[in-house]
């Protein structure tokens, strides 16, 4: 089902809103301090800045990794976000010079690509299916667009509309073109951000072009590049994407590719992308995604199973998969005005995205799997870089919009999507700041302030970060009548809502509940979300999770970890039906909530490994912590889904 | 520990017992009428007949496999043993035409092997890690020893010792030898057997150099064939033999170099070979065996994991493992007297064995996990043949033996294994006979009955086919007077016995009951086993059997499958304490005892893929059959681990 389109709702600037919550604030605040310069400083030392440089000859002991480029710039896509978010003259400074250092790397034609400019210059597109030109040209355009909207400057847009042209020259369906499309989605939606920025339409029409070649017959990939018929749904090309309705292959491809999808249906009204879109979300979310909000369980390929096997142990859950389901869902939302989308966003945001770095911003989980013990097929700590560091880097570009995603607008209404502590500067000057501990508590208070005389009044265009709706929803905020929107989210089964202290019975209606007035400095929304330990079970379909529960309070999916309960988590099980008491978590930091129960410890006595005898079982407390925030207290062992005594 | 080796017991003749047991007898006439057949039709089919032709030519679109000879042999073999143990003319002429194929292919200086005859003569022992030759040695011996004991016909034999002659020319310690060893152990065993069968003490000092040499620094593989130093524990050389503790490494290989260490270390009294393999056998099957006696669970290897890590949908437990558990089991029993080592091979011979074939004979399971499903990684049929066809080829040796193992015998004692329904023929002419219906009832009968005249009296010398202890204990069975012991296994904890209709109150005395006295015909024995349903529960530390039971009777292992139960095994719980029932299974021989019992199946309303909604349990029935049988009435998903409600 595609929702009624007639809601549209924008991103607002990056500098109109700001954080200051308990779990989201901390980690754009480590992602600026620690994760964009280890990712700079990694750069330097694994030689993509060399590569960049052009410096690469044959004899030397490194050579350009075909995916360099994106790496590089999905950094400098998330310092220009860094940026524009929050002046930083510095970081300015640095991104400047990467910037120009990109630039330099472009060759006369528009081209730019380090590895097959230096080390395989006679093979530039002679493997769309897996050397990632394309998916490195989508970052670059994507990171040009970013510092555009940062800086103001085109030196950057400008050539990589050179880039575009270039690639819109080579691929198409005219006589002398090659009609190939790219093996790692990226680009279409790279595109659509580059029309927005640009205003040149010829952008949208390559992306329609990619999304819509793809996996037509004869296949490209199969004819002219000997690629297995058999594999072609690894990148989802094995049928035209609007004939798709289930979400297969490569997670990261799918959820990239479902972004294009999205924005080039949208900026066409073509409702036959949103809605194969919409239909591969949907069996994507509703059968083929953790609890955690990952998704692409296979270890084998990234990608996802068949519906509702979702094995815990080896759940590969890339970090980067959950980030472009999150960023897909915005989309969808935008497109629709729908709860449901904010919903997944809101799963991955607290837990299979966040999950996927420490606290401290400099060490990385690749997978994120819900367990993890002496078996576990991953690393049991998170690492400082990898060979493919996509997912560092991605958290580089994703954090910065960490305030954006709790927040859209449309002419007449602002929407709180996650009641995070935050603030939306309007462009009347009228603040509206959000107060609480969400999600640690489900207290939210909605303050409106007027302007304040120390900050800038920033101007809130409802331009897009994620570029769905840019330029398409100027809001009015002059006027200070309009709807306030607050989510309530689908684990939230009780609230109340109270405006200047006056109680009102508000049904929510498709998962918000809305207030109209003209509002003013000095009016309060309360909101109060119940928020108890939900004991959840998986659908009884998913036979890795028969007979276990997991907890999960507010959008906080909760799991034990042996620093807090012993090692051999698998002799315990957990009653559902008990008084959960919430509790300070040991070693994390101060007011993270844990979750303290009744568990019981099974032991079988004796040493025989296989007998009669009868089982003894002991209660024992047990503490669960935010899935999150595992593997922040040394090596441990971990699940989320614990059997149900 | 290694018990007191004051006890030895030897394995009667192949033609002094026989079967009528409900569960062996038949798979015996399955493995004659079908096993054997096929193993020949495959060996025409896929050219290893024309291999032993030396027919291959550069060009040919087939080529003789590195251990194609094995298999031809261990066909052989079982084809020896089959007449052997009842008079076949038909086949022994088959027989006689394949050892002279056999020995037709052998070079000029005693070589056989026709792989590196014919495709690769300049590689002969080059790569004795992965390469097979000394393996395929070792079956051509033990095929040429049974053929010799079979037909006492010397002409095959004769090549093998010529061949067994050439290795003790090439590899030893002495100037100009070879100091390898092989990859794949079997050749020790076979030395033994062939030491045994000839006389000469120069091949057991080979299969001691053989053992010896193994894993002595500096490293054979590592030194001479570049193998790496952290693979070695894949096939036992990481160390020497005596000095190893753990079961590790591809468990065919270790099985039977477990084989060959008691065998060398028996017929030398050498207590550190013993020791290791006692130590070795020990870690095995108290911390890494499967609840079916199958070995080696780890599917990327064929080998052992660490202690307790059993899974059960991955367990790869090969055919052959099994096998070659219970081979080893039956000659530590031999050596030590020991009813342990008696209750893994039941526990072998009824479940991990078994399962590997259909009832039919003509189909294989090459891996034999505990659960079987839309994700196994395994075939979930039998299927008819393999590019490594080493499992079937061990069925048609190993049923042959069946008989066999359920008897053993030392002086002044004859001891009752595995109390199936069987016959001894004692030197004497006293025959005793076992009736009942074993393993499906504990009502055993043991009859001493005069020598039946239609029946040549067969001589029973205690040679031991295993070839343990051949010629070592001479049994003076023509004295009547002898203990008769009857194991009372590791499952059975009450029982009763009789003579001659007087019940006696006899303790068990470490596993077995004994009656000394002079027998004679009309005597009778009766024995009755309690063979309640028992629920068993893996040892704690086995997380993939956490919050499960598994059901076993008597010595079977018990499995659902979805034939009788539906799909999704995985929404059953089953209630330990209740009272199961005994049904006859639908579709499988007659006579063949399923339980039947209540179990709770939950489902969880509504589509959702998470939510909170409790769930429902609903109470019905369920059947189990025995595990060795599943997958004999079509596909199915089938699983022996099922959680306790």
């Amino acid at each position: 089902m595609v929702e009624s389109r007639a809601m549209r709702y924008a991103t607002p600037a990056p500098s109109a809103v700001s954080l200051a919550d308990p779990v989201l604030a901390p980690r754009v605040e480590a992602n600026r301090a620690a994760t964009i310069p280890a990712c700079l400083k990694h750069f330097e030392k694994e030689h993509c800045i060399d590569a960049l440089k052009l410096r690469w000859k044959k004899g030397d002991r490194w050579w350009p990794h075909i995916f360099w480029d994106s790496d590089v710039a999905k950094v400098a896509e998330g310092m220009a976000r860094e940026i524009a978010r929050r002046p930083d003259p510095a970081l300015a400074r640095r991104l400047d010079s990467l910037a120009r250092l990109i630039v330099s790397a472009q060759r006369p034609d528009g081209y730019l690509n380090t590895h097959f400019t230096l080390v395989e210059p006679e093979k530039r597109w002679t493997n769309l299916h897996d050397w990632h030109e394309l998916y490195c040209a989508g970052h670059l355009m994507e990171a040009a667009v970013a510092h555009f909207e940062a800086t103001g400057e085109r030196f950057f847009l400008d050539a990589m509309r050179r880039y575009a042209d270039l690639i819109a020259k080579t691929f198409g369906r005219k006589r002398g073109q090659m009609r190939g499309y790219p093996g790692h989605e990226e680009i279409e939606l790279a595109l659509c951000r580059l029309a927005r920025a640009t205003g040149e339409r010829k952008y949208l029409d390559l992306a329609h072009y990619f999304v819509d070649e793809r996996g037509r017959k004869p296949n490209y990939y199969v004819k002219k590049e000997g690629w297995q018929e058999w594999r072609l749904p690894y990148l989802q090309a094995h049928r035209p994407p609007r004939e798709q309705r289930e979400a297969v292959g490569h997670a990261v491809r799918w959820a990239y590719l479902c972004c294009g999808m999205v924005d080039a249906g949208d900026a066409r009204s073509d409702a036959g992308l949103l809605e194969a879109a919409v239909a591969m979300w949907e069996n994507a979310t509703e059968r083929r995604m953790l609890v955690t909000g990952g998704i692409g369980t296979d270890r084998g390929n990234e990608a996802f199973e068949r519906d509702f096997k979702l094995d815990n142990l080896t759940a590969y859950a890339e970090s980067c998969a959950a980030i472009g389901l999150a960023l897909l869902s915005r989309r969808l939302h935008d497109c629709t005005g729908a709860a449901r989308y904010l919903d997944v966003l809101e799963r991955a945001l607290y837990n299979g995205i966040p999950s996927g770095v420490s606290l401290s911003g400099d060490r990385f989980f690749y997978q994120n799997p819900l367990a993890s013990g002496p078996d576990s097929p991953y690393a049991r700590e998170r690492q400082a870089w990898f060979y493919c560091s996509c997912c560092p880097t991605n958290f580089a570009r994703f954090w910065p919009q960490a305030a954006q995603l709790c927040w859209a607008v449309r002419p007449g209404e602002v929407r709180l999507c996650v009641p995070a502590a935050s603030e939306l500067r309007l462009e009347s000057g009228l603040r509206i700041v959000v107060e609480g501990k969400y999600p640690y508590d489900g207290r939210v208070r909605v303050s409106f302030l007027a302007p304040d005389p120390e900050v800038e009044s920033v101007k809130c265009k409802g331009k897009s970060s994620n570029g769905a709706l840019a330029g398409k929803a100027t809001l009015p905020f002059a006027l200070s009548t309009f709807n306030l929107s607050l989510r309530i989210p689908d684990w939230c089964s009780s609230f109340t809502l109270a405006v200047n202290g006056k109680r009102l019975a508000a049904k929510p209606k498709d998962g918000f509940v809305s207030v109209e007035r003209a509002w003013k400095p000095g009016d309060e929304v309360a909101l109060d979300l119940a928020m108890p330990v939900r004991v959840l079970r998986a659908n009884d379909n998913v036979e890795a999770d028969a007979g276990r529960i997991a907890l999960q309070r507010g959008p906080l999916v909760y799991a034990l970890e042996s620093v807090d309960n012993g090692p051999a988590l698998h002799r315990l099980s957990i009653p559902a039906k008990q008084d959960f008491r919430l509790v300070a978590a040991k070693g994390l930091p101060r007011g993270t909530v844990a979750i303290a129960g009744t568990a019981l410890e099974t032991t079988r006595p004796g040493d025989a490994l296989y007998s009669a005898a009868a089982t003894r079982t002991r209660r024992r407390r047990f503490v669960a912590i935010p899935y999150a925030l595992w593997q922040n207290r040394g090596p441990a062992e971990m699940q989320v889904w614990t059997r149900e005594a």
